[in-house]
């Protein structure tokens, strides 16, 4: 197993077998491109200026940059390039980084002084529906048990375009939505603060390359457009939800924040993780036929009160419970000729299993509020109330290593007053 | 009434009393902000260099840009003084520009030999639904004449998120899309190209101004946000529409293509054609109460086939239709928080009036086809066939002049073999 010269604790999600990107920025220096390696990021910039990617940027500043999205565009054989040098760079035998005071010291930053920002300018966002038992959970709450799948849930990856714009990142707290809802038997809707304020445990994966407007993306060669993966939180107000959605989908209940992690972790440090995907039946049509894989991502949401002296965990649940692959998902979703670009981020849609434990939002934990949940303090919760801060975090666990996603963390606000 | 030194005819949709912004390119110089003005555009790059907007642009170059943004950035103060310049310079009576040859060869260039390209870099593209009349339309086809409007269309203005990257300019052609579409009593989807190819009559505005993320709109503000309009198609494809769209909204049946015209049309120019809104009953909740105003604008649709030597006009409506106004749908859209930016496309979904020929889709004109129409040469359509070629056109009538949108003019070509 490869090493760092850097020491990395066997729980720290950013071994040398990571290296998520992300943009960071310090006292003295404007946002750049960083890569998490234990404690520390290691500034790309640094590296860049003193020429170890020439091979690749050909002198343009491609690290230099306060998004990820010039690297994003180069395209997957730039991005394999540049791992294999951060690889070799902070391997415990490359005396390069290892042995040079000066270039250490201005290349590895502590990452608890760093500011983090968010990572990609996101041009397209996309929500996904794609985990089976959370389509069917939902389903049988609103239509009941026998029509809790639509006709169309087997078929195609049912998915929905979100809002680019209010997509944050983790650490930015939110205020409780207000919009319109309607009380149970009531003629008119009237205005009020959400009580129904939820999480979605999801993942994201940012588009690297695009295609050309008219021209689908293969579904084997999907993969080759993904740039990496990040953790989603899509927060979601069911009572706005419930009121709004019909007939053209979420709008208000989903739009007023959406927040992510700020590390990407690439696909590729996914590959010693690949696991089958679920068997598909029935067969997908032929554009969405692939030799199904999934990736086994361990996935935990922790939720803190503010009278809990800490956080307990209140989900736990795997991206190997989404029934549409990544893959079938860009390949569907460019299926009539709308293009991707680079910075476009699809997410997962809420992942959940088959057990209550595993069910990725309150909605579902709680069965609509009618099973709320207990807090270890005592405190119970239906949906979220102010104060309450939640954590999405994740990995995949190697032998002796974890290829982390770090954490999305979110604390929720009171309403503000309008105007 | 003013009138410029330039010769512009009545019925020319680019007098002075209009001066829409878009963005141009000639042989010899890159994408640069041009307004129209009769047979001409006036190059502001040019203005710029010369000082005349100094007092606004402060040096930056705001003029000399690919997109609108940067100007549309600057806010409601900036865009009237630069209008109030620009009416100042082309006044018939102003010799500044009139009697300076070399300025006029370098500034005024015939329209039909510049390129013109998408005019403003789009952050999110939303489209509402609301026309009262196009929803019922549609709910009765699908959900009967008893259950028309569903519950929540009279007191918010229904939309759903679309998708920016596909907006594409008037004149670029688009294939027809495939995808998955499912016969009536079959048990399960095919693959095939899209039959019932559909257009949307719709006219959208660019937000100028956005708002932070957790503070809305106010509607007695939204107006200082809205930068201008344009004329929009938003194409559908109604059998992928129609099998995927349950339950989170319309996305690949819309996502493959929206076609916009190239001229912004700044709201100032719209004051003079203000008419009262349609009344509102029930009456709206207080974020969405305002003394609601609309604008007459005259909107037609043509169709011309391959087999036509001309062609004919299938559509007559009128922007006064809009049930929701642009302030109340940008208050709405922003009321749980959710942020605009410079740039936004919100677009008013498809526009029906009362009368048959009002009615602003294919759908509703043939009735889902059943009632197909007949064109001038014979040939009859309920959905758009390859080869035709669809333009919208809209334009207020003054007394002797129009403040006038152009057009988006579009010709659909035959879906493209996958791969």
């Amino acid at each position: 197993m490869q090493q760092s010269f850097i020491e990395v604790e066997a729980t720290s999600h950013f071994p040398i077998q990571n290296l998520p990107y992300g943009i960071f920025s310090t006292a003295d220096r404007t946002p750049r491109v960083g890569v998490a390696i234990g404690d520390y990021v290691l500034d790309l910039a640094v590296l860049e200026a003193e020429g170890h990617f020439d091979g690749v940027t050909q002198g343009v500043a491609i690290f230099n940059q306060p998004v990820l999205n010039p690297f994003m565009a180069l395209g997957r054989a730039a991005w394999h390039s540049v791992r294999a040098t951060l690889q070799a760079l902070l391997d415990r035998d490359t005396p390069t980084l290892r042995d040079d005071d000066n270039l250490r010291g201005r290349a590895l930053l502590p990452r608890r002084d760093v500011t983090l920002h968010l990572p990609v300018q996101i041009g397209d966002y996309t929500d996904f529906y794609s985990s089976r038992q959370h389509a069917t959970n939902v389903g049988t709450m609103f239509r009941g048990k026998e029509n809790a799948l639509m006709a169309n849930w087997l078929h195609l990856p049912v998915a929905y375009h979100g809002r680019a714009s209010s997509v944050i990142l983790s650490g930015v707290p939110i205020h409780r939505p207000q919009g319109q809802t309607i009380a149970d038997g009531a003629e008119a809707p009237h205005f009020t603060a959400s009580k129904l304020l939820d999480i979605e445990l999801e993942m994201g994966f940012f588009v690297g390359t695009g295609n050309e407007l008219g021209s689908p993306i293969p579904v084997d060669e999907a993969e080759d457009h993904i740039f990496g993966l990040v953790l989603v939180n899509d927060w979601s107000a069911r009572d706005i939800q419930k009121w709004e959605y019909q007939p053209l989908g979420p709008f208000l209940a989903k739009n007023f924040a959406t927040s992510i992690a700020p590390w990407v972790v690439p696909l590729v440090a996914l590959e010693p993780f690949r696991i089958p995907g679920p068997t598909q039946a029935p067969e997908p049509l032929p554009y969405l036929r692939t030799d199904n894989q999934s990736y086994d991502i361990e996935l935990e949401v922790w939720l803190q009160s503010e009278q809990m002296a800490e956080a307990a965990r209140i989900i736990r649940s795997n991206f190997r419970h989404l029934y549409w692959s990544m893959s079938q998902q860009l390949a569907h979703h460019s299926i009539t000729g709308a293009n991707m670009r680079t910075g476009d981020l699809l997410a997962s849609g809420t992942i959940s299993g088959e057990e209550r434990e595993s069910f990725g939002s309150l909605l579902e934990l709680t069965w609509r509020g009618t099973q709320p949940m207990e807090l270890p303090n005592g405190e119970t919760r239906k949906f979220l109330q102010d104060g309450d801060t939640v954590t999405l975090t994740g990995w995949c666990q190697g032998d002796g290593y974890r290829v982390g996603f770090g954490e999305v963390t979110t604390k929720i606000l009171p309403a503000k007053p309008l105007f």
